[in-house]
């Protein structure tokens, strides 16, 4: 275990009709001027962002709106929110909606308050300065109400990267667990399966001794094996949505993940694959995860081997530990494919002649990039073509 | 799982010689004016004290100092600390030390800041005010460096009893593993009881459906498991120390306790233990929890019988569920004894023509109370009296 530093100060109000605390928490975290950041029409439908209005105006807040953050959110609406929040002196962002919104909502609160391009944080600038943050969750997957990250893609040559900061953090994140439940199955599952990436990518560590922060990623991906496949089943059931949720911001906040190096090359990968052919991220880290793995898999057999057992319930091969290493990623795809996710290239719409082009920009960015993607293990461009190949 | 609200705005410095950042995080947390707490001769012979000294001088912060705390800290110091505060001007209090340190630190804290007797927090008035608070960890055990707690004996009729309050949570807490290494196994292995016991008193629930935080707490005592006699063998082995200081953190922090009623039984009678006979409040937990598990296994044999397969590895014996729970129940047992706790009544120097008192206190409290100590069960006087014949 090596040492690290752990800050995580976001207020959480969990359960039913919480989404109506909205403006006594914005007021609590010194918001007067709000920016309410969303998505498409059904936070407008099901009535979300009228309920979150009426609170704000309860507490004599007053707000400006920003709608149409698609999913793989654009850089191009992160500049118009930067500007209104100029334009208008807003000093509080909401973001109501999913890991897109409150990503693009991150990146107006930085670009807000920083004189050259925001896009300089997602080429590795740190953020430390936001303007404060709010968010009305409504889909368990990218953990952003509770970390310190933020994906953006810019228009320019598609290119999706993240920035990280401590201003990232959110004041207060809010998690209602039925605001979840209309989601269509797909998305839902695109959720779980990204919440279990989160896991993953941490789980795969160079660092030894790491016994604690193993066992809760465990403890986490047991989880989302036992309620995953109720929500599939029974879209309504507010249990299984309510233990994905919490576990998801778990996942992400790091407190799990904390004094170990971790992966991240399935994101980075997968990154490619939604910015090129925009699926959702979830749905490309099904089809990513389980051919990094193969690929990287002999780096340490025993790693593998040991989650393929504890979380996977496989019995130990003590002859062939590469053999239970192998069913436990088995395992994995099989179980992402159960709950309705695309496991091969072909599924997810991707075409081989864009592997290499893919394979490049993963690398070397726009250019600039290092040629390596490091974490687990360290891959170059030919490794990524050849991880790409593994998912046909 | 229930709502919940959940705030843990602590920032943790985690590592060798980071108590050399006390200076830059009392800073970094608007304090100028300090008093140092601490205890007895350890931290200043080990030069742990003189380190923290120079790192506040080395920013400018001047400070005062009081020693002296002891275990199971006592509400005389604390007046002592409250008129410090008061005369000095001190505007933050860093406590060098543990468990009973920090919770001493925190009742000074809140006390400061308030016109009538602190120990009115201490019979239910919430803390919503208190001096800014930051720690330098010596023994993982209390969770105290993470939590909103703090418990406090009142030397008059030796009432041990606890407060509890947002503005209790440290601004920064500072854990170096290392600092634990010369802590006798007595007082390492009662802060192992101490974390296994605030996991368990979160396991024992009445609330459906709570999979994330019963795997999360499993994972947590598994940990415990595999790393407290390891530490127990080779005091020595930080990397032990290091996942043992997380998960003692992680325990007490309550992310794996929330959206779910608790227990707290074990520690309200253990409290008049350790009230009446001063032993190690882990010492006293050891010899507590087997018995009231005993006592309240058939409120919900299936509970038992889940932590004793998912954390002790026994086999479920569907035939007999209760015979599994017990198995669990005796695997705790065994276990507190192999790290060197006692598990009698005896052993702690305990006797038993007190049990009639300490049973009516844990009850009534001075006088006050309701009667019942309710959480996974609701205890009379006569059960607690039986629970307490149960040690001997």
């Amino acid at each position: 275990m090596e040492g690290f530093t752990f800050y995580a100060p976001t207020y959480f109000a969990f359960g039913k009709e919480t989404e109506n605390k909205a403006g006594e928490l914005v007021k609590r975290f010194g918001g007067s001027k709000v920016l309410i950041h969303y998505g498409g029409g059904s936070v407008i439908k099901s009535g979300l962002l009228d309920r979150v209005k009426a609170s704000l105006t309860k507490e004599n807040i007053s707000f400006e709106e920003l709608g149409g953050v698609m999913p793989n959110p654009r850089s191009g609406l992160v500049y118009k929110g930067i500007d209104i929040c100029r334009e208008k002196g807003i000093d509080f962002i909401l973001a109501v909606g999913g890991g897109s919104t409150i990503d693009s909502a991150k990146a107006i609160a930085a670009g807000a308050l920083y004189d050259g391009d925001f896009w300089d944080f997602y080429e590795g600038k740190t953020v430390d300065k936001a303007l404060p943050i709010g968010t009305v969750l409504t889909i368990a997957a990218a953990g952003s109400e509770g970390s310190p990250d933020s994906v953006i893609t810019k228009e320019e040559g598609m290119l999706k990267r993240g920035a990280s900061g401590e201003a990232y953090r959110p004041k207060f994140s809010i998690l209602n667990p039925e605001l979840t439940k209309t989601l269509p199955p797909y998305q839902t599952a695109a959720g779980i399966t990204d919440i279990m990436a989160h896991l993953y990518e941490r789980y795969l560590t160079n660092t030894d001794e790491v016994e604690v922060t193993d066992r809760m990623i465990e403890a986490l991906l047991i989880t989302m094996i036992k309620e995953g496949p109720r929500v599939i089943e029974d879209p309504n059931n507010y249990q299984a949505r309510a233990n994905i949720m919490w576990a998801g911001m778990m996942a992400h906040n790091n407190s799990c993940g904390v004094g170990r190096t971790q992966d991240w090359s399935s994101h980075t990968i997968e990154h490619e694959l939604s910015a090129v052919y925009d699926c959702a991220h979830g749905a490309g880290l099904a089809v990513t995860m389980p051919a990094v793995f193969t690929y990287t898999m002999n780096h340490d057999v025993n790693r593998f081997a040991q989650i393929a057992c504890r979380v996977w319930d496989c019995k130990m091969d003590f002859y062939h530990p590469e053999k239970t290493a192998k069913e436990g990623i088995e395992c994995l795809r099989n179980f992402l494919k159960s709950i309705g996710m695309p496991v091969t290239f072909e599924e997810l719409g991707a075409k081989e002649e864009d592997i290499e082009k893919m394979a490049y920009t993963a690398c070397y960015g726009d250019g600039n990039g290092s040629g390596y993607i490091k974490g687990f293990t360290k891959l170059d461009q030919k490794d990524v073509e050849n991880i790409y190949r593994l998912m046909m």
